[in-house]
C-alpha cells in the first residue's frame, strides 16, 4: 500500500503551562534543571500556585514534532489522550488546526488532560514538571492499525514509558509498522527517563527502532558512559540511523557506515529551548520522508529546531517551509 | 489616608486566544480588521474552530495595564468577574503570581470566563472577537470602596460599557476615587466602542475623567473629526490630562496649557501590536504616581508598548524595570 501520511506520532498529549523563573526558584523548589519530573495532581497545583504568570500553549513531545513536519508541509498523525475538558478541547484544536489527524477517542471522565508546568531560567533552559493526567488511560485500543500502517514513519517517544498501559500501545504500533514494512522511530526524550528504563530501551534499539533520536546526557546515559563518542561507537549499527544532538554544537548522524555532522543553526536569540529536540527530529524526519540525503535531513533538523528556541513555546511560530526555503534547503 | 496603592484597574477579565491568521481568513470570516468585536458563545465555537493554532494568556485592557504597572515595580489592585473554571483560574493565577492585587468573587455557575479570540496578521495589527461570558455579570457590588480610596489612580476601561451593569460599577468607582480625593483614569478602548457610547464617554471626560488614554482612531471618533489636531484641541481642558497615541508616531500629552510629544520607542521585530494601548497607559500611569513629569510618564508608556509589540501577547514577557532602568527612565 502506497504510504499517505509521513509521519504518525504517539505521545503523551499535554498542554505546556509556561512560566519565567530564577534558578533561587528551581532550588527552592527542589527541581533539577533541564529535566523532566513526573508530578501528582497536588504538587500541579501547589507548584502552579508558587509560578509566575504563565503562557499557555498546546505541547507534548511527539505532538511538537507533528507540528514541526505540518509547518514544513509534511502530513501527519497523531494518537494521544486527553479528556474532554478545556485543555483537552485546546491541545485536538491546535493539532487539527495544522492540519495533522487526531482522532483518538478523549476520555469522558477520570483524570483531567495532562499539563507540563514548564520554568523557563534566563539561560533559556527548560525544566518540565508534569502531571500526566488523563495520559494515564493511552492504552493499545489506541493504536489505530490504519494510520499506523498509512504512515512512512511511526514516531514514538520515550515518555512514553512512564503511563503504565502506553508501553503496550508503544509495542503494538511498533509490530505494526514493521508489519506494514514502515519505519519505527524513537526519541529518548529525558535522560532521567532513559534512567528509568535503560534495558528496556537498549532491548528496544536493538531489536525495533530504525531510527533513534538521542541528545548527548540521553545517549551517554542509555550507554552508561561520560563520553559521546563511546555512546556513538555503541549505538552505531544497534540501528539503521541515529541522529545525535548537542544543542549548539549541532547534530551527528551516524549509520552502520556512515557519519554526518551536522552544524548547528545560528540564531539571533536564544529564549527557550523546550521543543529544541521535538523540532530537530520534526525536520529530520521530515526530509527523511521526502528524500533528503541524511546531512540534509539533518540541516532541517537544525533549521526547525533554531525557530523554537528563538520563542516561548514549543511549536514553530514561523512557517519552518518558508524558512527551509529561505535557506535553501527545500 | 495615604495611598497605599498606585492603581486600582476595573476591566473585563478576559484570556486571549491568539492566532495567526491573513487577510483571507479575516476577509472570509467578515472581520474588521484592528477592531474589537462582541460575539456570542455560538460564534465564538465557529469561529476558534475555523482559527488556527493558538496560544492562550491572561489579557485584558486594565489587566494587562495592571500587569504592566507591577512589571515596573508599581503596586496594584485589579477588579473583573472571572467564573471558577480552568480559564478563570488561569486569569486569578496570572493576576496575582505578579503581585497584582486581586480578589473579586468569581462566579460559581453561569456564563463561563470570558476569551477573546485574537487574529494576528503579518502587519501585526490584532483583531479581537471577545466572548465576555462571567464579564456580564460584573457589577457595583463588586467594587470595593476600601481598595478605590486606596489607590493614588482609579483606572476604567471604556470597553466596561459593553456588559449590562459593569457601567454602575464603573461609576461607582469614579464616586468613590473622586470622594477619597483620588484620581479617576478612562482609556477609550475602542474606536467601535467610543462609535456605541459616544455621548456618555463625552459627558464622563467632561465630569469625571482626570486622566484619559486615547489613540488617534479614538479621539477622533469621540469628537467626529478625520484631524487629530481637532480631536486634541477639543479635548484639552475636558480633562486635566489627556494622553493621546499615534502608534509609530509616538503620542501626544495634553494639559489646559501643555503640549508634549514623545517619540515611539524603535523596535527591532513588530509581531503582536495587541495590548500597545494597554501598556502605554501602564508605563504612564506608573511615572505619574511616582512624581514624573508628563513627557516622563509619556516615554515609560513608549517604552512599555515597544516591549509588548516585539512578541506574542499582551503582558509583557521582559521585565520592564530593567528596561526602563538600561533606558535611564528609572
Amino acid at each position: 500500500m502506497e504510504a499517505v501520511l509521513d509521519v504518525v506520532g504517539i505521545g503523551n498529549a499535554i498542554v505546556d503551562v509556561i512560566a519565567q523563573a530564577d534558578d533561587a526558584f528551581l532550588a527552592r523548589q527542589g527541581l533539577t534543571k533541564g529535566a523532566m519530573q513526573l508530578i501528582d495532581a497536588a504538587r500541579a497545583e501547589a507548584l502552579y500556585a508558587a509560578m509566575g504568570p504563565t503562557l499557555e500553549m498546546s505541547g507534548g513531545s511527539a505532538g511538537n514534532t507533528l507540528a514541526g513536519i505540518a509547518s514544513l508541509g509534511g502530513k501527519g498523525a497523531y494518537i494521544g489522550k486527553v479528556r474532554e475538558d478545556e485543555l483537552g478541547r485546546v491541545f485536538a484544536h491546535d493539532m487539527r488546526a495544522i492540519g495533522v489527524h487526531f482522532d483518538t477517542a478523549p476520555l469522558a471522565e477520570g483524570p483531567p488532560t495532562a499539563r507540563s508546568l514548564i520554568l523557563v531560567t534566563p539561560d533559556a533552559q527548560r525544566t518540565m514538571n508534569t502531571f500526566l493526567g488523563a495520559c494515564v488511560e493511552l492504552g493499545p485500543e489506541d493504536v489505530a492499525p490504519d494510520l499506523v500502517a498509512a504512515a512512512r514513519v511511526t514516531y514514538l517517544e520515550g515518555y512514553l514509558f512512564d503511563p503504565p498501559r502506553a508501553k503496550a500501545a508503544f509495542q503494538k504500533a511498533a509490530e505494526l509498522a514493521h508489519a506494514a514494512g514502515r519505519k519505527v522511530s524513537l526519541t529518548l526524550s529525558d535522560a532521567f527517563c532513559v534512567g528509568r528504563y535503560r534495558a528496556e530501551f537498549r532491548a528496544l534499539i536493538e531489536g525495533h527502532v530504525d531510527i533513534l533520536f538521542a541528545n548527548e546526557a540521553e545517549i551517554t546515559a542509555l550507554y552508561q558512559t561520560s563520553h559521546f563518542d563511546e555512546a556513538l561507537a555503541a549505538v552505531r549499527g544497534h540501528c539503521e540511523i541515529a541522529a545525535l544532538t548537542r544543542s549548539e554544537r549541532g547534530s551527528v548522524v551516524v549509520t552502520k557506515d556512515e557519519t554526518h555532522a551536522v552544524p548547528a543553526v545560528r540564531i539571533d536569540q536564544l529564549v527557550d529551548t523546550t521543543g529544541a529536540g521535538d523540532l530537530y527530529a520534526a525536520g529530520f524526519l521530515y526530509g527523511l520522508t521526502h528524500g533528503s540525503e541524511l546531512a540534509a535531513a539533518g540541516r532541517l533538523g537544525s533549521l526547525a529546531a533554531a525557530e523554537v528556541i528563538g520563542h516561548y513555546g514549543a511549536r514553530p511560530e514561523t512557517s519552518l517551509r518558508e524558512l527551509a526555503a529561505l535557506a535553501g534547503l527545500l
